[in-house]
């Protein structure tokens, strides 16, 4: 095992990390910027290295970064997610300047990353993709190709970017006119946001759910599932809570993880990926994109298979192999898990950075916390606004919303507006409680923002003691 | 289901048991002293009441607890651990004032309170004994008899008191001499202890382990097991670690489970409890009491299994059945529980009331906290000192024991000291680390207390900026 670990992160993910290198008694490094400086990832951290000025800039700064974890001796580096987690430049120089890159070798990255290598390479694996174009010409011959699209598969027809991925690049569009215009606003958001105004077209699959199955791959050809997620709570695209397993039934959920396993075969895979697929509403699937990365949800599966992931990773990149075969995999119970987010959701869920003055949260039986707060943080505004993920297992469905339910109540973060009403909406909503939600859920349950802003449990607590005192509940108060 | 419950405990117990009953959807009651009306489960619950001026005396006053339970409307009693949790009285009195008890049946606790009454129907059950006397008579008879019992079994041998359990009422003698002098302390001392003074012998064993089998039975006829325990690690008979499962040889991991079932037929038992054995040095395992409710170390035993079992304990009082079969329960890697108390080890383990300053606890994959303190939190001098559970998962032994050791490192307690630098000597101690301990453990490792005092982690943090600072292990301070 490598010694030395830079993690070219920050937040949760940062601490993440850290945790399962300690436990294998690496030594780890934290990188930050000094707009970051107070920040938890480094109070967990073995060595801290400032890499500049900030905000933002530096986390993206490959020369920094290898320059910074050949200074301190680091053996490896951990990109985490976001970031350069999925740029192979970084990958490259990574292991260009004989550090060890815990994840994908940089070929992988970078085809799985044009989205349309990535469809290719699936249907020649046999593995089930939804019909596309390729990449579309400029101008009018674009357009037309795009038309001649929708007339042979009717609408919605996705729009997306050839370098997009992870909800990003995506614009959708429902009839003839929506194509026309949204064919040149694609093409310049693309050359914007990735420097790649290439696109793509792909049929759009009506509400359907999002699943995802996340394989391990080592070095010796070794490949196994952890089964699936079913992430299809989102808004924008973005995913707001996902549970594991996606309770598909029990022959389709068997083929799409073997199929997973047969992606990352075909793609030459090795380390921690998620093959990431749509599920319509006859439980067909098709191939939508590998994620070449931990990612967010990853806690879940952790919870109801008790594999530590990030530990396999690191594992993986020193050359070992996986410490267990296909059939030591069992999924028990369900998990989920959501994000809590300093932001407002009743605006727009714009952020809301300030001061946490109370930060206490829940614990006991089912409950983890990945957390990168403390009481006292002053939260930046320049970095994304999650606080902590919250992830419940339960040993049967109802159980892991009643524990949710439980679990958020039992949050009291003073200082800024979090998300946490919001779910607390989500918990009791009957569809969520009964599990049946696919892609357009957020969308289609508009009263969810309907909520009285929450009473911190101080205040409750006051209250009570108050109650108490005034209404005499003590029976026993004039005997004591 | 029941609408209203009454937690007759304080405490992390008390906190334990108020989020399964608000997962259930149960409204929570909490009891407290006035000497504790700062304590962490009064704010956990839905109300309070103050059941007396403390310290102590109230907690065990079964009047005053009934008649609250009344006066609220509560429909039943979760009497916890500790306390009143095993006497038969509390349990009668609930019930003949139409409250639910979360537990056995009076008869039951009764039973299994008298220790010379539980061998008894172990022996009848065809249940493994350590050999044993009956209830010792007084004076030179009783010292006659112990001499006899002597020369059959040899030395050891234990002098328990019948009313004794949980590790308490015992003494140990290896010799003629300790054995007529014990007779007379041992019975003093059980007087003193339980008001009843009647003694017994038992064949010491040499170095056993200590072993229990976690089982639930409904009020239907079913009892199943969760697998084994070890809670070997102990000072002066009391636990301080305990681990899931034993890790016996596998037929006699089921022998021993399936004999504990078998032993809570023989005994008509409802509800939760423990059947514990000692385990000698050739696997031989001899019967040693059962604990009629849940136990501290109930947390590992979930953690392996994924069973919340108060939530089954609520659902059993409720007159339901279990809520999954044998062949559901499936063990799963290794866990580890600690108890994180406010003691000072290098000073006999003395508790160490005072201020908690700062309280920062650790999280991420496999970390079970129960906590019953918080940041600001005046420890009161009158109860236990116990702050904060830690249990620990990993999917094989040696990453439960490395996720032991980073939880241990992510604690920031500042205020008091606490027992986490002992347990942070036993993490690296090659005997825990390989799992070879036995009951003999902490007294034949006395270089456990050999540690120098910890530096709280915002003291580190300090150095750590301090150390950047000066070396300027930042390459890029001058560009920025």
């Amino acid at each position: 095992m490598f010694k030395k670990l830079l993690v070219a992160n920050r937040g949760e993910i940062a601490i993440r990390i850290i945790r399962s290198a300690q436990e294998l008694g690496i030594r780890t490094v934290a990188i930050y910027e000094e707009t970051d400086k107070t920040a938890m990832h480094i109070m967990k951290s073995d060595e801290a290295v400032c890499i500049g000025s900030g905000p933002r800039k530096d986390y993206l700064d490959i020369d920094r970064i290898v320059q910074a974890a050949k200074a301190v001796g680091a053996d490896a580096v951990h990109p985490g997610y976001g970031f350069l987690a999925e740029n192979p430049l970084f990958s490259k120089r990574c292991t260009d300047n004989g550090l060890l890159f815990v994840g994908p070798p940089p070929q992988v990255i970078s085809d799985m990353g044009s989205k349309v290598i990535a469809r290719k390479v699936m249907t020649e694996a046999g593995i089930p993709v939804i019909p596309g174009s390729g990449v579309l010409p400029d101008g009018q011959d674009g357009e037309k190709e795009a038309l001649e699209f929708a007339r042979r598969h009717g609408f919605p027809i996705m729009i997306k970017a050839v370098a997009g991925g992870g909800g990003r690049g995506i614009r959708v569009a429902n009839d003839t006119a929506e194509l026309v215009q949204g064919l040149r606003l694609a093409r310049s958001e693309a050359r914007m946001a990735f420097g790649d105004e290439r696109i793509y077209l792909e049929k759009g699959l009506k509400n359907p759910r999002h699943v995802e199955v996340q394989v391990l791959a080592d070095g010796h050809g070794n490949v196994v599932h952890l089964g699936t997620r079913n992430c299809s709570i989102q808004r924008r695209h973005q995913k707001m809570i996902e549970i594991a397993p996606a309770t598909l039934p029990s022959l389709v959920e068997e083929r799409i993880c073997e199929d997973a396993v047969r992606a990352a075969r075909a793609t030459g895979y090795v380390n921690a990926g998620t093959v990431e697929f749509l599920v319509d509403s006859e439980d067909q699937y098709y191939f939508l994109e590998v994620n070449t990365r931990i990612q967010v949800e990853h806690t879940v599966t952790e919870m109801v298979t008790g594999v530590d992931i990030v530990r396999e990773q690191l594992r993986i990149a020193a050359g070992e192999g996986l410490s267990f075969g296909q059939d030591e995999v069992k999924v028990r119970g369900h998990a989920i898990e959501l994000r809590i987010n300093a932001e407002d959701p009743k605006n727009g869920f714009i952020p809301n950075p300030g001061h946490i003055r109370i930060y206490q949260s829940p614990g006991g039986h089912g409950v983890r916390l990945d957390g990168c707060i403390y009481q006292g943080y002053e939260i930046p505004r320049y970095y994304d606004s999650m606080l902590v993920k919250l992830t419940v297992y339960g040993f049967t469905w109802h159980e892991a919303v009643d524990r949710l339910r439980r679990a958020l109540d039992g949050f009291n973060i003073v200082g800024v507006k979090t998300t946490i009403p919001f779910y607390k909406q989500i918990v009791q909503e009957p569809d969520f409680v009964h599990q049946k939600f696919d892609t357009s859920y957020i969308d289609t349950h508009p009263e969810l923002l309907d909520y009285r802003e929450e009473v911190p449990e101080f205040d409750r607590l006051a209250r009570l003691i108050a109650e108490i005192n005034a209404y005499g509940l003590n029976p026993y108060a004039e005997r004591s």
